[in-house]
């Protein structure tokens, strides 16, 4: 390909008077009337568009002044700095090829004016050629990338723990079944039931709600793994926070404790923090500008602060004691509330806080539990302006210690013969967290939904495209 | 965390003399008569475990002499030098701790024997602490890290495409129903059909066979991004080349055509395989002993020679004079088998080859169709050692000659609405492939089947764990 990309034209990386050729969309067209078009182009490579300054004197002007918005263009010309404001280059186009027209450009859908959001996501196959949903791509890639980096640098190894999974010890939350049976003709045993044997994976399947435990399997053997896929809830949660379908980043730790987990979790936060800083300086201009005030200021403090850390049972006291009123009322034992977690992180500690050793009847079967018999190892990392953005756990690496804990909860052991293994055979202390991935590009790009970072969301009742 | 990976201990990064600690799992004991103990342990950071010179001067003593194969230990000492064969540095202990024990070590799964590849399979959740599955988690990481790596600097941004998908246009394939409704209690409409209007999504939805045409409306707008996902396919494919769960790779780039995209194929696989060579030695090194002498030199013969190209129409002309007597006939019309490819790659080409322009009639509806009416702008790229590796195409951005195709192929235009769309409005020449990253990573580890270069394969009849 010979064409260069616009960030690297308007990034300097090109000597000025080069003969350059860009493609890309129209983004807007002005006509001067000394018979000079300006034409801002666009091709995803970076915020801003290029102006391309073409001459009436060019064969075919005439199809020039009949480009709209989202034409598909290539132009060829010289490459001289601008003198228009905010701008650091433009072309002096000496040819413009036109690749692509809109059909009826009055009725093209993403025709250069404000769209609100909802709009735009009734229209996911073209939101990526709008400013906001472009910067969102590419905050969501630097972070992505950023995350791989980061784990790859503490050696971490990436696994892809099963989408699909017939495991008998998933249990939390509403799942999705995954089946090849025909609906129309379901085959049935001796006593009537449908019977699940002749069914794809010959026994009931369903989508994954997280690789944690087949996760453990794998830090049991290399000490330090992360997953980074794809997990499903089928939950009708028709909220700003849920999807049906969410990436997660899930690392876990052999040998590591609560603390060096909650340290794990400052440490990568602030990491891909920064790269979003460094690496997509333009986009955070813009959502500071258009959708967050705070969009970078926020992250530019995250990434200077301490963690805070407090324990559940202190938590709870500063909770009763601040003399505000709560939609939700606070005592030992509730699971703390959203309003509860950002008085605590914007108020009163007005830093992101690691919150430690929750009740263990509010928690999963293989939290750890503490000596105290009434709590467990858990840990969630509680930012303001978002809430809780992490949530993790040392885990129950004692196998008498689990199986009272299973057999409390009316569990059964026989499901649990491959976790159980873990602790039969060189068991060790171990220790991981989840991260919603679009509850994180949600909190860092200020967009207020997560169905908006992401590039087709799957919520209830929509799975177009 | 206060103990090092043992990677960094044998690479040489800590200065000889320090006082260390490692944790780990134990590989191998053996006693002296002297009573020194030598442990080997690994704790899955590099290939070599390290040994721990243990005396029995140690007040556990007793202890250590009791460890076998998969306990878990903390082991403090000195590093020196090795005296021994194939070790760089060992530990002289002055303290171990047993963190677990092996229950009942004889019928410990994994004790320290040769298992078969298929007994550990049956084992999944204990068989990353083989050598060999070790060896393979860090390969097949190292590869995900280079794919994110190589698209990252080269300006792609990785989408997440859907992965539950109720669109009509997927189509190739069988594949996986996702639903909640309730089996033994199917709502049914008044004609006495499935009333999918009532399942989660609205409609019937399944598992997503390939992010290509979703990854199409992005790269119209972004211009280069890669999918890198989980793909699905409900096929009875009892083989070592098909999971009903695997991951693939889509690139999809705006303003290329076929040729730059057999470019990016070839710089990418060379890519990924050079950071093997490089990052993952010592592993390649028991691969190329133990599973597939060729392991390394294949590698670093593909990587140094250029790719060669061949029209399918020369590649059947090839094939028909060769002399050779292949199972399927070749005539100009049929798809190539897998001996035909092999035989030019292997024998004829001795080099990876790139076949270009196959007969319409064999591909999708959404090939580019060539000047000459018969073929349209689809390539493969054949390995030796592998055959079929990554299958790509020019995508067809005209929407009249797109029309006429999903019309002669019978497919209802309307299904494909949105996709059209992107030829609708400001059309790009686009292009892409596909890579199927489990035989990737079976192709360079040189394991004879995908199922063995996965954490926990789905296949026909299997989803445990």
């Amino acid at each position: 390909m010979s064409h260069l990309a616009i960030s690297e034209l308007l990034e300097g990386k090109v000597a000025v008077d080069s003969q350059v050729t860009v493609k890309g969309w129209i983004r807007t067209r002005r006509d001067s009337k000394a018979g000079i078009s300006f034409l801002a182009v666009h091709d995803g490579s970076c915020f801003d568009p290029i102006q391309a300054v073409v001459p009436n004197s060019l064969n075919n002007y005439d199809e020039v002044t009949r480009l709209t918005a989202g034409c598909s263009v290539s132009v060829t010309g010289v490459l001289v700095p601008s003198a228009g404001q905010g701008q650091s280059y433009e072309i002096q186009a000496n040819s413009v090829e036109v690749l692509g027209w809109v059909e009826n450009p009055d009725t093209y859908p993403m025709a250069a004016k404000r769209h609100s959001i909802e709009y735009l996501r009734e229209h996911a196959h073209l939101r990526p050629r709008t400013n906001i949903m472009g910067a969102v791509t590419r905050v969501r890639n630097c972070l992505a990338q950023a995350i791989h980096r980061f784990y790859h640098e503490q050696g971490f190894y990436w696994i892809s723990t099963p989408i699909i999974t017939a495991s008998d010890c998933e249990g939390a939350g509403e799942m999705f079944r995954v089946s090849t049976l025909d609906m129309e003709n379901l085959p049935r045993t001796d006593k009537g039931d449908i019977d699940y044997s002749e069914d794809f994976f010959g026994k009931e399947a369903f989508l994954t709600v997280s690789g944690q435990l087949n996760g453990e399997t794998y830090a049991s053997a290399m000490s330090k793994i992360y997953t980074f896929g794809p997990t499903f809830r089928a939950e009708n949660s028709n909220t700003s926070r849920h999807l049906a379908e969410f990436w997660m980043v899930e690392p876990e730790v052999a040998f590591a404790d609560l603390e060096d987990i909650a340290k794990l979790a400052e440490n990568m936060l602030k990491y891909v923090f920064n790269a979003v800083l460094t690496e997509r300086r333009d986009d955070m201009e813009f959502f500071a500008q258009r959708v967050e005030k705070t969009a970078i200021s926020r992250l530019e403090e995250f990434v200077t602060k301490d963690f805070a850390q407090v324990d559940y049972t202190d938590a709870i006291e500063i909770l009763k004691a601040c003399g505000k009123k709560f939609e939700f009322p606070v005592e030992w034992g509730v699971d703390l509330q959203s309003e509860h977690e950002r008085y605590l992180a914007e108020e009163h500690f007005n830093a992101p806080v690691v919150i430690k050793n929750y009740p263990r009847d509010i928690k999963a079967f293989y939290m750890r539990q503490n000596e105290d018999g009434k709590t467990v190892a858990a840990m969630d990392v509680v930012a303001p302006g978002i809430g809780e953005i992490i949530g993790g756990s040392q885990r129950e690496e004692r196998l008498d210690v689990l199986d009272k804990r299973l057999e409390e909860m009316g569990l059964n052991k026989e499901d649990y013969s491959w976790y159980r293994d873990l602790r039969k055979y060189g068991t060790v202390p171990h220790s991981g967290f989840g991260l919603g991935f679009e509850r994180l590009v949600a909190y860092v790009t200020g967009m207020g939904n997560v169905r908006d970072v992401i590039a087709f969301p799957r919520t209830k009742g929509s799975a177009t495209y």
